[in-house]
């Protein structure tokens, strides 16, 4: 949980530099074995070590601290064996900076096949090859200290929105359970997160958040977030959630979500976020800028000569025209995908940035999120 | 044909610096509007105007000095009008260094649906929206012209292999004819090459070459070559045409080939390459180094923890493993075919430096090509 600075003394894994004054943000740095992570921070996602489309040349260009990986993904192909022979994640993936990851429980209930949940963990197949795998929180756990990650995950279950109530309560009484049996077994050199659930249901939340302190983990994830529910839902379980963990830990907001989603996140005190918007609406051609959302394919974009953003200093905004993305996008040109998940994920990283900034010169109360829309002109 | 160099001199276009003495293989400079291109020089491919899964950021930090781009793909989409109104095919593609483009002979005749082929030009539509296109040499230079391009090429008629005698003299009838009117029309700024026809049959190619030295491009091409036929004619072909074409002019071999199809072509006398292979292959899992060709998908990878090439100073061989780049190929991640032709284009760029650097330093005959055989451990 803490890390010998310069000078060879201890230093808290998480500190907090400077507080908003009219909302609960606050910006801070998170010390792993691998470098600091200014926050708030957003991770881009590396679901099987590679963060789709863009080279990790371009993740350290642009000062990206941390980049999340899936357990799940990992445990599959190539295997804990191979991770482990090759000396770690961080050496197979060929990223020396910091690494999350994930402790396979999302992945497991919404991709496998054939599950079954039982106190003692959760038995699968991976669809791709029928392969049975047993994960249990003493098997995640396993599985992140052998990966050496620098922030590991406790297991959890997730439930997909809408649920049964009394689901989402077997849930969060599984779900607690993990984190105990999480805590108890890890392992790892890193530092290890808890996962409050509770789905949409405030009273769930609040009646998990006690139990969850308890094990005084280093820093919790709100979970059960952005699996279905409507957008006011999302924020306002996140403003709740956040609100019930602890002041001096670091606060991560699972797989959340729009650049405003960040703000409204960060507002409400959250500190980091991973999210597959990015890279995976940059595959589809979708692309975040400060005025809006471009939809690159559209008819309106096939003489706009100026770039997807042009307040952006990314590679692709520097060089290339809306107009020429457009036609790479028509013609399912392979650099198209790639040079939209490039901007994008440079347009989250930055937007961090400028929210860090903000938080720093005291000027987030009037730091506009950019429009949710698509840009029509 | 000249530039002005920082003395208010002109400077010739092509120089050439060095000379090996075992082989016909020379180095020099080809001075154009938008930069020198050091040769023997391997021009990536860019079709659509951008270079698949490489972006143009490492082109430049690589000293990449030109790319080539389709005339036939460029007037189809998104047309002469879009890129001349956007200022130029550099300014529409975001690339300021040299751009060479075919003619779109070569694309019409392999890629066109249902052509036409006259003494005026060849009619043709376009197989993805049936657009009905009329090319003749007047309308290939006009539309190089107006991309602005370094190097344009003269239209010719290209036949596949094998192809009857017959098929063949009427191509190279056609080529020389085409060439003639290429050569009086056009206007550009850049410098005009003819190609050479004549497919397999020596004597067609030495028929041919006359008349075409008569026109007195600023430079040549040998075309009409990786079309179909066995290595060995490639080779053959190649040594013979480079042999025909003026010593003082730069030369250049259309679509060929590989790493060591590239030094014979050097030691024939070649000056210019570009060839889909690195892209391609890259895409398809295959990558080229010092010690032969990786198929990085093959079992034998899994565990294998060197990098693609141990030789190799690209982004992907300081950074990741073949283990790596092979999970990533099995699971088709999209990062895997971005990777694999990252490091091919550098892969081909660092051949050439090398053969450059060996024929400066006279020991091009002691240079060996990587073996193209598949590497088995």
């Amino acid at each position: 949980m803490c890390q010998v600075d310069n000078h060879g003394n201890l230093k808290p894994a998480f500190r907090i530099l400077d507080r908003d004054h009219g909302s609960s943000a606050r910006r801070g740095v998170l010390e792993t074995l691998h470098g600091s992570i200014e926050t708030p921070c957003f991770m881009p996602v590396g679901t099987r070590g590679a963060v789709k489309g863009v080279a990790f040349d371009w993740l350290e260009a642009w000062d990206c601290r941390v980049v999340l990986s899936n357990t799940y993904h990992l445990m599959a192909r190539p295997g804990v064996e191979t991770i482990a022979r090759a000396g770690g994640l961080h050496r197979f993936m060929g990223w020396p900076r910091a690494i999350l990851t994930d402790s396979g429980g999302f992945q497991v209930m919404s991709l496998a096949a054939r599950r079954r949940l039982t106190e003692e963990g959760v038995e699968f197949r991976i669809p791709e090859d029928g392969t049975k795998q047993f994960l249990t929180p003493e098997r995640a756990m396993d599985l992140q200290t052998a990966f050496g990650v620098d922030v590991a995950m406790a297991l959890d279950v997730c439930p997909p929105f809408p649920s049964e109530r009394a689901e989402v309560e077997h849930a969060c009484r599984l779900t607690l359970a993990w984190a105990e049996r999480s805590r108890r077994s890890y392992a790892g050199a890193g530092v290890l997160f808890g996962i409050l659930q509770g789905g949409t249901h405030a009273d769930l939340r609040r009646h998990c958040a006690a139990p969850l302190l308890e094990l005084d983990f280093p820093g919790y994830a709100i979970g059960g977030v952005a699996v279905g529910e409507p957008k006011a839902a999302i924020r306002e379980i996140t403003e709740l959630s956040a609100g019930l963990l602890p002041e001096g830990k670091p606060r991560y907001l699972m797989g959340v979500g729009t650049p405003a989603d960040l703000l409204a996140a960060v507002r409400a005190g959250v500190d980091l976020f991973d999210c597959v918007l990015p890279t995976r609406n940059g595959r589809m051609g979708h692309a975040y800028t400060a005025r809006g959302e471009v939809a690159i394919k559209h008819e309106r974009f096939k003489e706009d000569l100026s770039p997807l953003d042009p307040e952006c200093a990314c590679p692709v905004c520097r060089r290339h025209s809306r107009a020429y993305l457009r036609n790479l996008f028509v013609l399912k040109d392979f650099s198209a995908p790639m040079l939209l998940s490039m901007h994008n994920v440079f347009f989250y990283l930055d937007w961090m940035r400028r929210i860090r900034d903000a938080i720093a010169e005291a000027t987030l109360a009037v730091l506009e999120a950019p429009p949710e829309e698509k840009i029509s002109c």
